[in-house]
Formats: C-alpha cells, sequence, structure tokens
C-alpha cells in the first residue's frame, strides 16, 4: 500500500468515485473526517465531474493522522491514514491575524500585504495568466484580488473562457461600451442551471490559486461582485448556497486563499445585509480553517466591527482624502486596515483610474505608515484593451516598481508592524506597533507626503544617540544622514514623497 | 478762494492746526459732517502729529457736497463745499458683496479676488516695497493680505521700521529661532506709551495702500494678529479701542481698503468673542462705506454666519483638503469664500509652507471652479531670509505666474462668477451663479484637478450645438475640441490639471 504524505498546510486530497446519477452536485453528500493528535476536522467533499467526488483537507499541524469518508450513498465510505510531514522552506502556512492590526503567517513570519487586483486575470488565455504571473513576481507583489464569477465592466464585455454552472449565455453581440450598464445584474436571456456548477470552471482557479502559492502570493477571492450579465449576481437564496458551498469545498484547503465576501457589496442591488450575515455564516461554519474574511465596499463601508469580519477590506470614499483616513479606520474597528482599493494608476476617463504614479505611491506610503497596508491597481489604456486591473498581463505604469521598496521599510520595523503617532500636524509618524519595542529601538518613520520642507528638526531627548537616514521614496533610495543627539536637524533635497526614519545606535 | 474737487470714491481730506495741548490722541475729539443730495455722512477724524488734525472722507455720489467740522475744541470749528467729479477712469470704488457668493466694484464692474499675502511689507526698506509692488503688478494679484502691527514670527525676528505707538521695544538681541516663542503674546520687557499712537507708523501705511490703489489692489490690512512680542496683541480694552478708532479714522476712506479683523484670531490668547464682536461693533459704527469685513482662523472658523461679517476668510483646517470644501462653506455661510490660506507654495520645513507650484495651482482650481476665491502665498528659503509670505520682493514659485491666466478664465464667466455643480463624482464643473445665464449660455467649466483622464464623454441633450476647448492649466493654453452635439468625446493629453470649457453655439 502507497504511503499518503502531505506537507503541514499542504492539500490533501481524496479523490473517489462516486454515484452520479441524477444531479450529483444536489443528490448526494459526502463528507471526509481528518484526525490527528491535535485536531479533529470534517469538511464537505464536492462533485468534480466525470463521476469523480473530492475531498481536500488542509492539515494545521504535523505527524499521524486517520481520514474517514461517509456520504449519502454507500460507494463514499472509505478511511485510511496519512503521515503530515514538516512544511517545506517557503511554505510558512496560511495568513492570519497577529495582534490587533497586522498579519502574519502561521508559522509567526510577519506578513505585510501589499498586493494589487486583477478582476478576471483568470479569464485570460493562457500566455496572459504566465505575463500575469511574471509580473506579481516582478513587482513583488504578495496578494492579488480576483473574481470567481466572469465579470461584465467597461474594458470587459467578451466572454470568460468558462462559465460557473452549465447552460449558454445571453448574447453579447449586442452589448457597447454605452449599453453595457442596462444589462448590468440581470439574468434575461441566460440559461444556466444554477443546480449544476462546471467543475471546468473551478479546475482552472485552482490551478490559478496554486501558481500563485507557488510565487508566495496570497489569493484574495472575490466571492461575489456585481459586475454580471449572467444573472450570477441574483441567483435565488438556494443557488447562492450551492454556489457558497461548492466554493468552500473546493477552494478552503488551500492555503494562500482570502475570502472576499464581495467587491462592492452595497451595489449588488438583490443582496441584502441579512443574505451577507447568511453567506458569513455559511463561511464560517463550512472553512474549518479560518481564512481571512472581509467584505468590500463601494461607498458605505460593511459594519466592520462585525465578529466575522478578521480585517478591513477598504475602497476609499473621499475623492481627495483616503489612505490618509487609515489610521481613523484604525481605531474605529480595532482590525488590520486593507486599503483594498485606493484609486488606480492609469489614464482611463474614471476618476478612479487615472493617478499618477507618484499620486499612487503617496497614498501607498501615507496607508503604509499609518499602520495598514495599501493596495495597488493599474488601468492604462492600450490598442489592446488589457487593462492590468482586469485582465493582468503587463504592468505599464510607474507605481508598482516602487512596491518591493516599500516591502523592504516594512519588514525593517522591529516587530509585525506600525501605528501611527499623533505626531506633528504636517507629518506622518510610524512607530512598532510594540510600544516596548518602539521605545527600545526609538524606531520613527516620518513621512512628508506631498509637501517639500528642505529640513525638518527633532529633538527626543538630550542623552540618546540616535541615528537618522533619508528615504526619497520615490527614487528609492536611503541615505545616510549621521547620527545624532538631543536638538538636532536633518536635511532634505525639498522634493515631495520624503521620509525620514530614526533609530537609536 | 480755491475749488475743492475730489473724485467719486476719492479720497478728501481736510487738514487743520487743533489743540495738541495734554495728549491730543485721547484728550480731544473732532468731526467732520459731509453733505451731498445723495448722503449725510458723519466721521472721526484723528491727531497726524506735528499740531495737525486730519478728516478723510469718501464720497459715494458725484456732485455738490457741503461739509462742516466741529470737535471738543474751538479751533476745530470750519466748514466750506466741494464738488464731487466722475470718477476717473480707473478707478471703479470699493469693492462690495455682490449677489451671494461674489464680488463687483462699486460701479458695477466684476471683482474676482485672487490675492495673496506679504504680512510685513510695508514694514521693509523702500527698495523692497517698490520691488514688492512691481511683483505684485507682474503677477496681477489683485488683493493683498498685510498687518498693521509689526509681526514677530520665525524669519522675521528684527525690528519693523515703525512701531504703531510711541516707545521703545524690548531689546530683541535675546531672540532666536529657537526661543522666539517664548517672547510671543508678552509685553514684559517693552515700553510703549499705549494712549499715543504714532503718526508716523501709520503715514507710511497710507502710502503703501495708495500705492497699491494705484496699481489696482485691494488693501486686505490685518488689523490684529498673534505674532507679536511688544504687547500689540494683548493691550487692555483702552487701548485696543484707541488704536481700533485711529486706525478706522485713518484708513477707511481709501477706497481699496478692507478689513481682516485678525489673522489666526484664535491665536490671540489674550482676546475672547466678546472682544471681537465689540471691535466689529465699533467697525460697523464707525466706518461709514461699508468696506468688506472677515476674520481668518488658524483651526476653528469664526462663526460667518454674524452679520457683520461679509465674507469667509478662510484657512484650511486639513492638510489634505482645504479648497474642495469651497462649495460646502458657500452654502454652510450662505456668503462668498474668500481662501485666505491654502498653504503656501515654497519649501520651508512647515506642511502651511512647503507646497508644489502644481499642487498651489491645483489648488487655485479647485477654489475657484467651486465658486470661492483662492489666495496665494509664497515660502521660499534664500540666504536673506526674505520670504514673500513675510517680507513680499521678488517671487520665486511657479504658481503666481498662472494667476492672471485663472483670472481671464474667470473674468469670461458669463455674469459674476461660478457656482459648483453636483457633478460627475470625478470632476468638478463650474456654472454662472444666475441660472438664467448658466441656461442661456450653456456654460461649464469642467476642472479634473490630479487625476489625467485620456478623454471624457459628455452629454447634454441630442439638439445643442455646443463648442468645447480643452484648458491645461499649468501651461495655460486654451485648445480648440471643435462643436459637439449629443453624446460626444473630448480627448485629453492624460496629464493632471486640465479642464474643460464647454459653451453653446
Amino acid at each position: 500500500m502507497k504511503q499518503l504524505t502531505v506537507e503541514r498546510w499542504g492539500l490533501l486530497e481524496l479523490s473517489l468515485p462516486g454515484r452520479t446519477g441524477g444531479n450529483p452536485f444536489t443528490d448526494y453528500e459526502i463528507r471526509g473526517r481528518f484526525t490527528g493528535e491535535k485536531e479533529d476536522v470534517t469538511v464537505s467533499g464536492f462533485y468534480d465531474g466525470n463521476g469523480i467526488w473530492k475531498i481536500r483537507f488542509m492539515p494545521s499541524f504535523s505527524g499521524a493522522y486517520r481520514y474517514t469518508v461517509s456520504g449519502t450513498f454507500a460507494e463514499a465510505e472509505s478511511s485510511g491514514f496519512f503521515t503530515v510531514m514538516e512544511p517545506s522552506a517557503r511554505n510558512h502556512g496560511p495568513v492570519r491575524i497577529a495582534g490587533e492590526h497586522h498579519f502574519a503567517y502561521a508559522d509567526g513570519t510577519p506578513f505585510y500585504p501589499l498586493g494589487t487586483t486583477c478582476y478576471v486575470w483568470t479569464q485570460q488565455p493562457d500566455s496572459r495568466i504566465e505575463e500575469t504571473l511574471r509580473s506579481l513576481k516582478e513587482a513583488r507583489f504578495n496578494k492579488i484580488r480576483f473574481c470567481i464569477l466572469p465579470k461584465h465592466y467597461d474594458y470587459n464585455l467578451g466572454e470568460p473562457r468558462t462559465y460557473p454552472f452549465e447552460g449558454t449565455p445571453m448574447d453579447s453581440s449586442v452589448l457597447t461600451k454605452e449599453n453595457f450598464w442596462e444589462f448590468t445584474g440581470k439574468a434575461e436571456g441566460n440559461h444556466f442551471d444554477l443546480t449544476r456548477p462546471n467543475p471546468a470552471h473551478f479546475q482552472h482557479l485552482e490551478k490559478c490559486i496554486l501558481a500563485l502559492q507557488n510565487i508566495g502570493v496570497e489569493a484574495d477571492l472575490i466571492v461575489m461582485h456585481p459586475y454580471d450579465r449572467w444573472g450570477f449576481s441574483c441567483m435565488p437564496r438556494e443557488a447562492d448556497d450551492l454556489y457558497w458551498r461548492y466554493v468552500i469545498a473546493r477552494f478552503a484547503a488551500f492555503r494562500n486563499v482570502w475570502w472576499s465576501l464581495a467587491n462592492e457589496y452595497d451595489l449588488l442591488k438583490a443582496k441584502t445585509e441579512e443574505d451577507w450575515e447568511h453567506y458569513a455564516d455559511l463561511l464560517v461554519r463550512n472553512d474549518p480553517y479560518g481564512h481571512l474574511r472581509s467584505i468590500h465596499n463601494c461607498i458605505p463601508f460593511y459594519d466592520h466591527t462585525r465578529p466575522w469580519i478578521t480585517h478591513c477590506s477598504i475602497q476609499r470614499q473621499d475623492l481627495y482624502r483616503g489612505a490618509e483616513y487609515t489610521d481613523e479606520w484604525r481605531e474605529r474597528y480595532g482590525k488590520p486596515v486593507v486599503l483594498d482599493e485606493i484609486a488606480y494608476e492609469g489614464n482611463i476617463q474614471h476618476g478612479w483610474g487615472n493617478l499618477t504614479g507618484e499620486e499612487m505611491v503617496r497614498r501607498f506610503w501615507e496607508g503604509a505608515v499609518r499602520g495598514g497596508y495599501p493596495g495597488h491597481g493599474e488601468t492604462f489604456l492600450n490598442p489592446e484593451d488589457i487593462l492590468w486591473w482586469s485582465h493582468g498581463g503587463k504592468l505599464h505604469g510607474e507605481s508598482w516598481k516602487r512596491i518591493g521598496f516599500l516591502l523592504d521599510v516594512l519588514a525593517g520595523v522591529p516587530g509585525r508592524g506600525l501605528r501611527c503617532l499623533p505626531a506633528e500636524w504636517d507629518s506622518v509618524c510610524g512607530v512598532p506597533e510594540d510600544p516596548e519595542l518602539a521605545e527600545r529601538t526609538g524606531y520613527r518613520l516620518y513621512y512628508y507626503s506631498f509637501m517639500r520642507p528642505s529640513f525638518r528638526d527633532f529633538r527626543f531627548d538630550d542623552s540618546t544617540l540616535y541615528h537618522a537616514e533619508v528615504i526619497d521614496t520615490w527614487n528609492m533610495t536611503v541615505t545616510d544622514a549621521g547620527d545624532c543627539r538631543g536638538r538636532f536637524r536633518v536635511e532634505l533635497p525639498a522634493r515631495p514623497y520624503m521620509a525620514v526614519r530614526i533609530t537609536k545606535r
């Protein structure tokens, strides 16, 4: 008998033939129970088409495990043993909340989410998917937000490569850039069997999730969204439940999965708060690993104090001020703040998609120094209508080049992340979240945003020797500004986007 | 007998010898009554030193007038006749409120205040004063805010050329850039006789006011301010009253005078709201011409709904958002909004004084398109420590060069000014304040601020022929974008700071 092994936080998949008569998606159920010394987890399996049923499990501990499969049909019954090995070098487990406002992998390694958004990169041709993966790696993004369902929106009126349900879509040849809104959020003209998910759609997504995992990128899965002409945003409750259960059963065992209940939840006009709370309940009950959970707004924030929400996923509400509210949001919600939409670098007609690279990077830093985690996005017009924000592919802007530098600065903060001091009115000052570490290291990261001082004066105490560095956040340089004590001056180049980093010697 | 004449809104000055024994500033009074067909005005005169008393009058109508002087001493009695001629070509009279939110000269000519601030330009050597006047003219500023009293502040620790009262100041050799705050708002070490104004101080200011008048610049006089080490910001009530009455008697007859009760009123710790209301009462009672009246804040706005306040003089309260609130302030106060401090272009250490030219001009436009009137300021370090914001002199920045262009755009708005439509969320749209004119001309001024769309689509109606122009607010170009009807697209260069102007053909 073959020795069954999996690494800790790896994915164990049991694959078995089973009952297929009638509608295997709704007529039968299958469950797996996984028992090790430190956990005892029961998960639902799912029908993967072609007569095959699957059950997936992500072990949280190493050691000897036993599994038992049962179901509403006799063929489901089976059991066995497997061994969970120590994780391989680049496997740190799923990302968890660390402290009140930050993140760490399950093995304790700090994680600073600096992500991007490519809503339907998975629905593109293979060559573009490969290109997207290369771009993500080059930019050092460590999280990407994307949709499970296909997208109907400006610059994205084509058909996806697959649909999440069996059936045929409406005739999209009638769509134009002017009339596409009229079809948004409607089901008319489509013929999908909402009792029969399309395994091919989800198998492909899994390949993409795994490809992300292989390059160290978290997959922030948007389970529902309003950019829809196929009726998937206005399905009846039973179809929603089937969809949610299917999604959870398939994806929850991937360690790099995060759950975003919706993008712009408030634009899903067919859904109520009761619906969202219901999906959240389904998720909490059926994801035994407790992956991160959030819900993203267009205008009104969801109540991020709800217990099931692990972190704030925020789209800024104000055209002019956004990342600058990060510290207020941290305090209001007592959770990590991820700025999943602070507008995009680009040049399209919409105000959310035509920032300069400089303004985008300024927003990154405003958010980061205040103890939050900014997200990137990019919308540049091009003859092919391939925009990173929707399709992935190549990055054209300037801000993505500055993500790795910010990541390195954050990784250099003592402890797990920053919080913002109520400092001078005209600078932001981030210090280590842990007060003891802040005191011991004297670490202070001052950011001057759009302002361009020629110098700044400091005085903390008269005895300690400090070390000052000037950080040019745009040109990505760190310049030694020497040791200093008492009242001291740091000369600055009178350019915007500068920071000063102070540490005790 | 010599024929006495003055032009309408000119300044008639009666100068006569009078009682000088004791303290002429407090022991005697003198009044003039000026009677024409359409007005009958009584004003207080003032002692101008050297045995001379003066009474000043600004006639609001042309025609035959009679004057009568009386006082608490016999020598004061006199009377006579004079003729008020029509105003000369460049004399449009004092500036008044026009409609709810705009300004016009007394003769009806629209006035669009685009001013600057040079707090103590009058206290500089003559050569610099001349240079300031040349700079104002070149930049086409039409208003300047400045102090009557001397200024004690960073970059401005020297002695003024004159003091407003007789006496001797504290020893300023003890001052440093670090310790000057400790002397702020205090009177210790000074020996001024607060019952004896120094006429030379005010005579010099009058020369400056007149020089401004000659180049078409309004003098926004800051009567009180907190940047003081001589005790003038914490005088007792009797001294304040003497000062206010003296100031009003001397300056009110200059047609280009505006009254700013204070700069950063809330930093004058010795003064209460009751004090400000008292000064306002003095002003309303003693300025028969009703010059414009405002009061400028550091943090909390004064209650601009108070009836004596003619327009809001606003310093922005938020580091990130300022001019963008203009339309809200207009609505809240129902008065014109003058943005007398939206931070300065420059490179000094303080966040209020180190904007880029681009950001400064962006704020101008945000304020202007929303129907307000932005103010300029400039704070560039230089070896001589001569900063425009305080000393006047030369302009070093980039934003001042764009004032005239904005002025021309505003002058091209049908009627007297703009109001802001509740337009698209990602653009500001100014239309003529007068709804009938707005409808008839179809005039719309869209501003895109920091955003950089490659194009914008419009559709107002399907029959009217419109004309579109692209305005580059930074490069100061207006480019014809052709005639258009129905749904149309205006191509833009995907650069920030662009505007689109639409008018009916």
